[in-house]
């Protein structure tokens, strides 16, 4: 099977077909309008098979994941996914792999009408890289460098489950069943918090997707900002999965280091009111630089690691 | 060095500044704003070390030839590139090598005004994917499906030259110092036809280009257009250089299978005022389906090769 007729057979055809696709895949490039009064919004990341999931990772969670992380950059942004390529590097042409694959990368872009418009396959080590684009409305887009002294933090969902599940998949921890298939899933079908980032446009000063952790993307935000802040660590959201399976001190570090939850990270004026309920309130900005963690007592507290460091 | 300073230093700063792009590298995702009248055109394309490039590949060669390669689908469909984004997939933190690939990477960037608006650096086998995204007033793309009988076909610049160079590469032949000077230039730094494209809007029926030989790319064409075509084989255009350095019959056979070049392959009715000088008539575009390659003496000659398979 060549490379077009694979292209055709597992991704041209089945994926959301949407109006504002004026020509998707099978041309040199894909050509698409843009409605008047958005900005487009763009972003690509790369799954590198051993680094970013274990090799005995199931292919439709791969193709899963790979479009969830991509979708992640969006709601961090507030805008609305709308069209995908995909780079897709494999060391051989295995049918059920494939077909498996894009079975994953189907069923979540249905749930969130994404189109595929275009991709490139190509022989080596399993590598999946997704561009994806979205549109926010003109002058909305949440940004990272807007955090203002005086605002609360938040966070949605729970935090550290992922680096529990990547501990699990490692054989590094024996979990319950159920503790298991729940930590397991936030690892590899992680949820963008697309609808609440959405809903944070106008209302949030700046906002950025958990992916390396909460204290290294939260130190992105500060440092775009330019400010400071106090974190709440007795007040961090954890799930009853995480609490149940290791010592709380071993669950704080994973939330503040683990990364790969792909919770959305907030910061918001105290004016302003909530407009998302599944947060919870974590810290404050302050004026002064570098991020303090304090327990409930107000001890400092220092995170052992920092975050998923790449090199 | 962490992911983010590397970005930073090597790619953030250098790349040439457009008032289009309303927020760049450094936060989730980059934003732009697209001009009223006007359609985007995004491409993705990989290459992978061993794969696309031997491994004795200079760095900027590699940052140079996998900027043109996308640029050059640009080409095809008669669009301006704009936009890049750039997922780069290294073993390791190589300073040298990351300096000299951002070099010949920038080097191509300059010479088309392209912005670098995002990327994604991680860990892993040298895979080097990037997105290009550009622009055409709406309604004037070239496509590969409009070829019709009676068009005449085109190629622009000489084809066959990357596939000789690909040979002394793998020292498959031996070169005069300025045949492999020449055919090696042609290899590593191929020249997207931007121009040459820009200018059949409007004018062309179809076009692509040829990265995967001739055959297998007017293929393409034929295919999208459900018609065929008959090839003046002694028409091919063919440099200098590779005349010189092979027998004619393995000339034309680099001409038509071997790919890489990155010439413009078109069609555009009879009636039409050519609009570029830099191109060569090679056949007609005929209602019967297939591809038939005639001689000058009008003897069909039959291909040994059909183009890369990548699988």
């Amino acid at each position: 099977m060549s490379e077009f007729d694979l292209i055709s057979r597992y991704f041209a055809t089945k994926f959301p077909q949407r109006p504002d696709v004026d020509l998707g895949i099978g041309d040199d490039a894909a050509v698409c309008t843009i409605p008047p009064n958005m900005q487009l919004v763009t972003a690509i990341d790369t799954l590198v098979a051993d680094v970013h999931f274990p090799l005995t990772t199931k292919p439709e969670d791969i193709g899963y994941k790979a479009l969830a992380v991509n979708l992640s950059d969006m709601a961090a942004m507030g805008a609305t996914p709308v069209w995908m390529t995909l780079a897709l590097t494999c060391p051989e042409f295995n049918e059920v792999w494939l077909q498996k694959f894009s079975e994953g990368l189907l069923e979540i872009a249905q749930l969130n009408q994404v189109s595929l418009i275009g991709g490139d396959t190509t022989r080596g080590p399993l590598t999946i890289t997704i561009q994806i684009a979205g549109l926010v409305p003109s002058n909305t887009v949440l940004k990272r460098n807007g955090a203002k002294p005086g605002d609360s933090i938040y966070v949605t969902g729970t935090i550290g489950d992922a680096g529990l599940g990547l501990q699990a998949v490692k054989q590094q921890i024996v979990l319950s069943k159920l503790a298991k298939k729940y930590t397991l899933s936030r690892l590899n079908r992680p949820t963008p918090r697309l609808a609440e980032g959405q809903k944070l446009l106008k209302v949030a000063n700046s906002a950025i997707d958990i992916s390396d952790g909460l204290v290294a993307d939260l130190g992105h935000i500060l440092k775009a900002s330019n400010v400071g802040a106090s974190l709440q660590i007795d007040n961090l959201p954890l799930s009853n999965e995480l609490l149940e399976s290791v010592p709380y001190e071993v669950a704080i570090e994973l939330a503040l280091s683990a990364g790969d939850d792909y919770e959305l990270c907030f910061t918001i004026p105290e004016s302003e009111i909530l407009p998302i309920n599944s947060c919870t309130y974590i810290g404050k900005i302050e004026t002064d630089l570098g991020l303090r963690c304090v327990t409930k007592t107000g001890d400092i507290f220092i995170p052992k690691a920092n975050g998923y460091q790449h090199f």
